[in-house]
């Protein structure tokens, strides 16, 4: 059952959206993924997202394994309804290296950005 | 020709990257949209904003129509390389509709966002 919202998201033809996590304190992006109707409905029911994982196939509760969850303060949607923003305060990092954005690097390879955790001692 | 960077990217099936773009002054999340490889290119060597249009299936230089264009200041990957964040200076604003940022809505449908243009103006 699709929820409904003042905003019809438009999810592409694997039922997909990408949705963007911002730090909502200082406005660093976190990373870029994708959720499913049912992903979306999670993370507005609970408050922590949720995404769905096009690896592993499945619902995926960020944190859950890592504990770095995000808690959501507001679920933004941009002008087509195709792309989604959710703004966040973060525990822990973000990206699975480590870092606190999966951005850490620019295109030139330069590594520029901040590593807050150790992923041997969380994913081991 | 697919040009060389520190930081090899995985396009998708279709060739195409997702790229956010952020205001680099004040982090606003300015819109989400996808680039091919040329796009990339283009924006490398040009300093300015590059993408490919879904809906009119052609190479977009952001801004060519309006004068709503990007400067790109820096080019960032994520993690697994399949997500791409231009870090911008925009001049007028990202979205179509007039505001600054396509992400003027929340999901609820409560607009939020700043309108910075009469898109009848610059779209007539």
């Amino acid at each position: 059952m699709e929820a409904e919202y003042g905003v019809t998201l438009a999810f592409d033809d694997d039922g997909l959206v990408p949705v963007i996590a911002q730090d909502r304190a200082d406005g660093t992006v976190l990373m870029l993924a994708y959720a499913t109707a049912t992903a979306i409905e999670r993370t507005v029911e609970t408050g922590y997202a949720h995404y769905y994982s096009r690896s592993r196939d499945e619902l995926w509760e960020k944190g859950a394994t890592s504990g770095h969850r995000q808690r959501v303060i507001e679920v933004r949607v941009d002008c087509d309804g195709d792309a989604v923003l959710y703004r966040v305060d973060q525990t822990g990092g973000a990206c699975h290296t480590g870092h606190r954005s999966c951005f850490y690097r620019r295109l030139s390879g330069d590594e520029i950005g901040e590593r807050v955790f150790d992923p041997d001692d969380v994913y081991a």
